[in-house]
Parts: C-alpha cells; sequence; structure tokens
C-alpha cells in the first residue's frame, strides 16, 4: 500500500504494477488525472448554478478518489454515495474518506452491482452522476439516467474507444448500433455515436441526454450531459441523429440527416463514399459551460496543467461547432504541398479554430472545395 | 373472490370488472387466452427438444396462471420461479400454486422488481423465460436476455401496439428507434420493429436472439426468440436489418438493406416513397419450431379452438415468407375491381398463401408489378 495526492485527496492504493497499460482495468490510474479533474469541474458549475446542496453518485468507485475530491474541491455543500461491488475496493475506500477527515454525514460507502446500486435511487434522484466504467458505459446508462434528476449532470467516461473509432467495425455495430469511420476525425466520429447511444437509451424512457461536453483523449473518451424530461424535448435531440458519407480518397465530408438524400458517390471526386453512423450530428459543446470549465481551471491549483491546456483549446474549438475538421499534415500530403503551414498560418489561411483531437487539426466552416482550393494556393 | 379454469388450471381472481379493455392492465385477462396457450406450447416444444428438466421464468406473473399451467400441460419435468413486486399478486399466487396441487419443490415464488429477479439468476440461466408486461418489454429485454440459458426460448408479448404500428409514430422512434408505417400490413412493420428491438438490445452484449415465431393479434404482439451467444451469430442477425421503402400510392413495397439503395421515388408509379425502419428483414417464422405448435395444438384439448384455427393458418403462411403482403380488398379497391375475389380464388391468383394478419391478406413472391396485372385481369 502506498498514500498518493490528486488534487487535493489523498489516497491509499494497493501497489501499482511496474507498467500501467492504458486499457487494463486499475485501482486507481494516474492517466485519468485529466479525466477526474474535469468531472470536479463539471461538479462546480452545477454546484454554482443550482446552489444547494448536491446529491452526487460514483456508482463505480474503485478507490473513491473521485467522490474525495468532490467532497473536498466543490465550493457548495456536496453528499456523495460511493458504490463498488468488490470487497478491497469497499473496504480501501472507506480507510480513504475517513483519512481525508471528510465528515461522516457527507457520505455513504454501498457495496452493490452498479445497476442495482443506481435504480435503487429511483424517486430519490442523484443531482451528479460520474459513471467511469472498464470498457463500454452501455450496461449502466439506463440505471443512470434513471437515477437522475431533471437538471442533473452526467460526468461519463467510456474507455473502449477502439470499437468507437473503427478498429473493431462490426464490435461498434453489436454494441452502439452504428458504424464508425477509419478516418482523419475517427475520435470525434466514436464520440458521437457513443453521444448517439446515450441519447437513444434513454431516450428509450423519454429522457432526454443533452450533450454538452465531449473530449477525447488516447484511450478514453469524456462527456458531460445534462439531463431533462419529456417527450418533445427527446425528439428534438433525435432529429439531430443521422449518418455522415466519408470520401477516403478526396476527405470530403457531408452530414446527411434524411437517409433518402445519402449518396454513392461523392460529387466532388467521383469515388466511393463510405457510411458512417447513425451518429449525433448536433453540438458537442455548450458554450456557456466550456466557458465556466475553462475560467474555473485556470483559477485552481489543484487542477492540472494538462487540463488547463486541453481546456484552452476546446474553448476555441467550441467556437466552431462542425462535424469533422481537417488534418493540415494529411491535407499537405495528399495535395502534394512540400512545406506544411504552421498552425497559426493554417488557421488563417482557413479561417478556422484549433482542435482539441488533433495538433494540427483545424476546424472550419469552409465548404470542402474552398478548403482544397485554399489548401492548393500554399504551394 | 372467483375461481375461473384456463387449459389445466384452476385460479383465484380477484372479481373483473364490467368490461375489460384491452389495453388495462389487469390481473387475469381472458382475451390473453391464445397468448399463453402458445407459451403453454412453446415450452413443450423445448422440453421435448433438450429432454431434461427445464427452469422456467414467469418474471410478472399477477395470478400466477401462466407458471401453473406451465407445470400442469408440459409432459416433461418443470420448475417454475414466479416472480411479481405487487403484494396482492404475491400472495393470490401462493394460493393459485396450492390451489392445482402442485408440489412445493415445484416452483419458488419471488416478490422483486422484475429486473432484480432477472439479473439475480445471472450464472445460474433460465431455460424459458415468459415476459408478458403491461406495455413496451423493452424495460426488461436486456435482463431477460442475460438470464436465460444459451439454447433456451423466449416467449413475449407487448401490448404496445399503436406505437409500433403507426398510431404514435414519434413514440415508435423514441421507444424502438424506428419509423413505422401506417399501412395494410402496419402490425407486421411494427413486429420487424420490436425484433429489431429485442435483437439489438441483446446484441449489446453479444447475445444474439434469433426471431422463430411471430403473431399479431388486435391488442397485442406475441413473439418467441432462441437465445444463443457470441459475435459472429449476433452480427449474422444484424446483417438482417433494413429499411422498407413503401409507396402509398400503387402499393409498391422494397426491403433495402443498404443504406445507400434508398431511393426517393417508386420505380414503379413515381410517387414519393415513405419509409419504414430500421426493421428486421429477416424470416418471421422458423418452420420445425411452427410445425411443432400446429401439430402439438390440434392433439390437446385444453389448448382453445381459435389458438388451433390461428397455427394452421401460420403454418400456411411460413411457407411464403415476404416482407409484406397484399389485402385482397384493397387491392380491388385500388384498381377498381368491382367483384372481390374469395380467398381461394386470390391464393390461385398470385400463387400465394393466407396470412394470419389479416382475413383478405396474400403472401407472394410475385414481383409487384406481376401482382398488379394478375389483379387487374381480375376486372
Amino acid at each position: 500500500m502506498k498514500t498518493i495526492q490528486e488534487g487535493k485527496a489523498k489516497i491509499l492504493i494497493p501497489d501499482l504494477p511496474e507498467v500501467v497499460s492504458s486499457d487494463m482495468p486499475v485501482f486507481y490510474n494516474p492517466k485519468m488525472r485529466v479525466n477526474r479533474d474535469l468531472a470536479v469541474l463539471g461538479l462546480e458549475y452545477l454546484s454554482r448554478k443550482l446552489g444547494r446542496e448536491l446529491m452526487v453518485a460514483d456508482p463505480l468507485s474503485a478507490s473513491g478518489i473521485r467522490g474525495i475530491r468532490f467532497l473536498l474541491e466543490t465550493t457548495g455543500e456536496v453528499k456523495v454515495f460511493a458504490n463498488d461491488i468488490n470487497d478491497k475496493a469497499f473496504e480501501i475506500m472507506k480507510e480513504n474518506f475517513k483519512l481525508n477527515g471528510i465528515p461522516e454525514d457527507r457520505y455513504e460507502i454501498h457495496k452493490e452491482d452498479a445497476n442495482f446500486f443506481l435504480r435503487k435511487s429511483w424517486g430519490f434522484g442523484f443531482d451528479y452522476v460520474d459513471l467511469d466504467p472498464f470498457g463500454s458505459p452501455v450496461p449502466f446508462i439506463e440505471s443512470v439516467a434513471l437515477s437522475m434528476k431533471r437538471g442533473g449532470i452526467l460526468s461519463l467516461t467510456a474507455t473502449d474507444t477502439a470499437p468507437l473509432s473503427g478498429t473493431y467495425p462490426d464490435t461498434c455495430r453489436r454494441r452502439y448500433g452504428a458504424r464508425p469511420l477509419r478516418n482523419e476525425f475517427k475520435h470525434e466520429v466514436g464520440l458521437r455515436i457513443l453521444i448517439k447511444k446515450v441519447i437513444e437509451l434513454s431516450a428509450q424512457h423519454d429522457i432526454a441526454m443533452i450533450p454538452i461536453f465531449a473530449y477525447s483523449h488516447l484511450h478514453y473518451f469524456k462527456l458531460f450531459f445534462v439531463k431533462d424530461r419529456g417527450a418533445e424535448v427527446t425528439n428534438g435531440l433525435l432529429d439531430q441523429f443521422g449518418y455522415l458519407l466519408y470520401c477516403f480518397n478526396c476527405m470530403n465530408r457531408e452530414p446527411v440527416r434524411d437517409p433518402f438524400k445519402l449518396k454513392e458517390r461523392c460529387p466532388h471526386c467521383g469515388f466511393k463514399f463510405s457510411l458512417g453512423g447513425p451518429m449525433w450530428l448536433g453540438k458537442l459543446w455548450e458554450e456557456e459551460f466550456v466557458e465556466f470549465l475553462f475560467r474555473e481551471a485556470q483559477e485552481r491549483e489543484e487542477v492540472s496543467k494538462e487540463t488547463k491546456r486541453i481546456l484552452k483549446l476546446i474553448k476555441e474549438e467550441s467556437g466552431v461547432q462542425t462535424v469533422g475538421f481537417y488534418v493540415v499534415s494529411k491535407l499537405c500530403k495528399k495535395l502534394g504541398i512540400p512545406q506544411q503551414p504552421d498552425i497559426k498560418t493554417a488557421k488563417k489561411v482557413f479561417e478556422g479554430a484549433r482542435t482539441h483531437f488533433e495538433g494540427d487539426g483545424i476546424r472550419t466552416e469552409l465548404p470542402h472545395a474552398e478548403v482544397l482550393r485554399r489548401a492548393e494556393s500554399l504551394k
């Protein structure tokens, strides 16, 4: 056992193996620091917005680190309901809450199947749920949506990025009911497919899970949703589902909401289109939420530099909410441009914004033909 | 309280209201007789096939009638796990099992939320689950699929036929993720959308629920599925999803598996196509299963006449497994044919089979143009 510090929390963890692989189920994964920073900031947003005590669930707690950070780092009042069915986790979690001097009336620790734990809260209603499963979150989504209060926020992590991003398309089809696209913005496509799935599973119960934040890192996706309820608002989300046509020859991309409008050939180059989706074609970020996270992160010492850097990028990115982006190095290679412009120049040339998905990625609202024309002019 | 008899079972039920509406949740609904007859016959099929004691779940038992009939009418050995979260149901059920002299080691009676009840059986595995919820079965499908043994059979009832058959298309989209079609075979479309949903929810867990029987009655759908497991067999089911193009002008219908092949206009008459789906485009009946149900029903006195009649029709129908059928009266009206042929003549003219969905419905593998040509010849 050893003690580590993250944010304002100290936690006991069993000794780590020498190498922590990104796709290993681990008790405490230091690579998820940004993820937990974001979760803390998301909770702070809700706490300020509602201005009252919040009921917070951490249904797959492991070390308890998230819940402890929530309690120590939220300015408003919070009560945490931590849960883990694993005996060891259950015991260490208790230690960890004590170690951080959390008063006993501020938390409850449960040892149940996560779905049972969530569903038992019906009629009670959590304001904030942080779901961070190993692998796909699909088996928990309905329970989470049902367990939440209207206006509450879901902070969601998914580590099965490989199927969602096109490495295992058949798995994606079985688990998410959609076809991925293995192109230069495959992670964005993966996030959009995951958002579709979350909305779809909740819609079964007339629950509207409105996406307000999306972030992709090498081995995981992070999303925030606000819960609303009712047929009309749910229909409004489903209206924003559709397919994405992508041309692997000229990089043309066309979101299509009406299946009748799908076309087999790229109108730009005549190559056969590939089809991704169905997926969420709406916005990935609610600007007000992003703005808050960004500002709040800068003011906090306990938030990591990496988190601050990412939020700055996403703030820029949320100003140009296109479906897909261009990768400058790929554009240059395709078009035979010998000298790749730096990202500042590229932003000007394409009237775009940077994206957190790729170092040299650019979001632009210019039509595809115009992007190619401007790229050619760089020759 | 009064006692009624159904099949070989006697059961106590609270007094019925004067009028039992088809869409009222009732404790014992005499209109579901055919449904329960079919469930008994489906279990007999599995019992003969596996030739061993079967573990049977009735997660929403109400009066307990189904479980009691299973025990009294199956030739092989059966153990029934009945469950109802309602206090009154729980008490009356106990009475009813005793009233029928069922030995105590042949059944267990539980009082839990149906999803909890099912999920607790993980690692145990039911051979046969009869799920008959009030309304949509969607909230229970995953728990059922997970609770079953490979090779087991699900006997499923759904009473929310209105959304599935096009009366509430937006509800259908939210709950089932598909567009219904309010045409002359709207109930078949509804069944195919429901099948898609069951397959989709199970596929999330690499479980393949293979449809082997479909039946539609005024206010409910009845389906049987065999459970299999694994990526390959599940992919094979998903390959059979697709859209259905339907022309409300000339009644043309075209199943389309590849979304790129969707076309906006009916090639026959030029009218705008309507789009249904995604839905299951594969077979609705496994012939061997239908044949067994049909034969077995004829031999049993306790099976209702109506059940026997329906199974005879479905046996005929399962010989011509088209997507959609024609309704002779509608064809005649559309084409201005003054004298509608009787069903025997219609079968000959269109080289088709009758369908249980409509008294004057005909399934035929003739191309649409040929159907219209032959109908014209009746003038």
